[in-house]
């Protein structure tokens, strides 16, 4: 039955495409709904989001900010305000054209991102300085309508979160845009065990309306980018179309200065691509649902199932477990809880509870090692330290390999050639069209200008040029 | 100051439904936007709202629910899968057309509650014995294009939770529509410091598609009653209209039994027409989210602020506190916060702090007493329970006092006439005529068939035959 399950998945190297949608299958974290292109986020994958919820959430309300509901409607009126951000995302949007029977007088568009229902909401409120900053954030979901879909990477209805800020100054806004960037990145790095550049998106690939688009970019198992959140700097062009303005102190009146970001359960398959095998799923332990799985062998035999629950009891003031005492052989529990990418798993029968041990398999390379039941939570905190450090460990090591340092865009294509997809390193001139030329020519897009620059040549890839920045160029999902 | 923003609540012996605008925009729980029946929860007032999902989230957690995600989108054709079901709900809810420029080939309804896309999931994947139950729930938001809106109690959108369950016997099913009922009441009576009357409703006013829907219903401060939540039990006629089989332990093929449960942001218009008054919001504790304001008196004085600190960090252990700090007057203070319904105040001033003391008071009654800053801990958390326990009795003594008992409608019209509107009792005969009859000639509606019957008369309070159920009857929300 083991063997069954684990022969269910497809190889990654195989395919790499199907071996992600058998995962998220397989490991129960979606499922297809009759609604094209929206997913049904089932209990497990819904509690990894709100694991990554509650995290980023204490995250945001630690740096001031606070939480706030708006409409799921946008009037087309409000939308259209602002000429950037409405020609972004009108092509894309879902429109409510009749409540009931009744025609509605005007179309209301399926909110994409509500830049707009903020701004108005901020227009109403803020009058003075002492109004200022707003830093408000709302958990809720977006719609928009995408042709090609994929669960989690994809999808024309997701879940995410939206701050949306307002201050007195150009500099404390791009300080804001900063600091959220820096929480996004340290969130990766640390509980999500994900490597990620940091950068500035190039002006052709900036969020509709920005002054400045900040992303953290990290690279999937299979060379690929992800964009995995975004924080944007407005200036007060949002302000003065919407109209929004203060009295200073000196009583002058004046627009203030905005910013936005965002992430999404887009993160959610970066995690599966970042640290997914052949086995199944691998979840860093903050984020996991369940961090230790404990595993009662012989588990009819006098005292098994009391000794797996006193464990259980005792880790569970620190950590999330669960005791599986189902009715099946422990080698088909085993493989089910390494689909689901559970860190840690604890195993424990009659012969080890006379030697007052256990065993514990780390999910990251499967090791089993015993451990003493004395002192087992902090072996157990060791141990799931151990998984997160291994994990990321993989993921920099899997992004050095696939990072190609390229002074000329033959250099480009002979690399990826040789080696296969991952993030390239190449100067630019600061043209759009040698941007797009790399990617016609090479296959690569600008990702983004990473904030660590390395000067790889002096002169731009594609057109010879003076470079002004080095770029982060490559395959994005 | 103070007296300024007191005066600029209507009072609600004036005129209730101006008092209750009043509270829900001074208090800054909502802000109106350009989207017709459609809210903002501001900060203040999603904060009561995340501290509710928070408790009742682990309530449902601890009995055993998980929490999932489905699309807020519903194909028209899944909509019309159970009759009962799309004939309740198709007047009322808005449909989406049109996707970017592109005519839908079929119309989504934006979800006005998801029993048809649960059933749909089901469906997928309950095969066995094995799969059941399936204890699910979601928090969402959820839109239904209602042509009269207020703010909590009747909007086109609104944010809440929704419980739905399949089980393999009827028994289980009925036991678990009335373990939320349950969970519902004492969380009302308990956390909201609001006595609810729980009971059934008669068939006329039964969910779309339920074979019975429980509720628990209050009395508001003007005597109207408060529908506060519901629980359906369903039978297995969702499961039949959705073809949802498992195969059972005799290897049978069975239908299995359905529940559905849920409650509203409406639960926050509870609040302020249960416990409110002429000075603003009041708020039971445990969803406060600030439980405890200190405000410093004379605060530029040498060690005043160092003070408040100090308490702040002593009581924040065990409570949501807020030190305002700000350069206004201690009076602008305390109507700002009585007019947000803070449960305690407590004030420190220099000549407190030579007698080691603090004034402490009650949003209750706005009684002032002194306490020790010794064990100020302790003395709060007993002031704060005074404060619930004072609120639920207030609730109930105006809950007694505007209950009448009825033989007949004629005493009916003339409780009503003479001591004004609140909870009718009186007998009925099971007949919908007769239900239909009582509402016309006296006003009042049936709200449910209580649990805790009581023998008014021996005879229907209309047609004068042998009653079957004392009725509670009133007008509502």
């Amino acid at each position: 039955m083991a063997e069954k399950m684990v022969a269910a998945i497809t190889s990654m190297d195989e395919d790499f495409a199907q071996w992600y949608t058998d995962i998220v299958k397989k490991a129960e974290l979606i499922d297809y709904s009759s609604v094209k292109g929206c997913m049904i986020l089932r209990p497990y994958g819904y509690a990894i989001w709100e694991n990554i919820q509650s995290i980023l959430d204490s995250k945001f309300k630690a740096t001031g900010h606070e939480n706030v509901y708006m409409p799921m409607f946008i009037p087309e009126s409000l939308l259209n305000k602002e000429k950037d951000h409405v020609e972004g995302f009108a092509p894309e949007v879902a429109w409510v054209t009749h409540g009931g029977k009744e025609p509605l007088t005007e179309r209301l568009c399926v909110r994409p991102t509500s830049e707009t229902l903020f701004c108005e909401h901020y227009a109403n409120i803020i009058k003075s300085y002492r109004d200022l900053p707003k830093l408000y954030n709302q958990w809720c979901s977006v719609v928009r309508w995408e042709k090609t879909t994929r669960p989690f990477l994809r999808s024309r209805e997701f879940l995410w979160q939206e701050g949306h800020t307002m201050h007195a100054s150009a500099e404390e806004a791009i300080a804001e845009t900063k600091q959220m960037l820096d929480i996004y990145a340290s969130f990766h790095e640390n509980e999500l065990a994900m490597p990620v550049v940091k950068g500035v998106k190039t002006p052709s690939d900036k969020f509709a309306g920005a002054e400045d688009t900040y992303c953290i970019e990290a690279l999937m198992h299979d060379g690929k980018a992800l964009q995995a959140a975004t924080s944007h700097y407005f200036g007060d062009g949002f302000a003065k179309a919407f109209d929004i303005k203060y009295t200073d102190k000196t009583n002058k009146v004046s627009y203030p200065f905005q910013t936005s970001w965002g992430c999404t359960t887009r993160m959610i398959g970066g995690l599966i691509m970042t640290h997914g095998d052949d086995n199944g799923l691998v979840l860093p332990p903050a984020i996991a649902p369940i961090q230790v799985v404990i595993i009662p062998v012989a588990q009819h035999k006098e005292g098994v199932l009391e000794k797996a629950r006193e464990i259980a009891d005792t880790l569970s003031k620190r950590f999330r477990v669960k005791v599986d005492d189902r009715d099946q052989s422990p080698g088909w529990k085993y493989a089910e809880y390494e689909m689901k990418g559970v860190p840690l798993r604890l195993e424990i029968g009659p012969r080890d509870i006379e030697s007052n041990q256990c065993v514990l398999v780390s999910r990251l390379d499967r090791a089993k090692t015993f451990a003493s039941l004395d002192g087992i939570a902090d072996t157990v905190a060791e141990r799931l330290e151990a998984v997160r450090q291994g994990l990321y460990d993989k993921a920099l090591a899997n992004r050095e390999k696939r990072t190609y340092r390229c002074a000329t865009m033959d250099e480009i294509k002979s690399e990826l050639a040789a080696k296969g997809d991952g993030f390239v390193k190449a100067m630019w001139c600061g043209d759009e069209a040698c941007e797009d030329k790399v990617k016609e020519v090479c296959g690569v897009g600008s990702r983004c200008i990473p904030h660590d620059q390395e000067q790889i040549s002096d002169t731009c890839v594609c057109c010879g040029k003076p470079a002004k920045h080095m770029v982060l160029w490559a395959i994005a999902y």
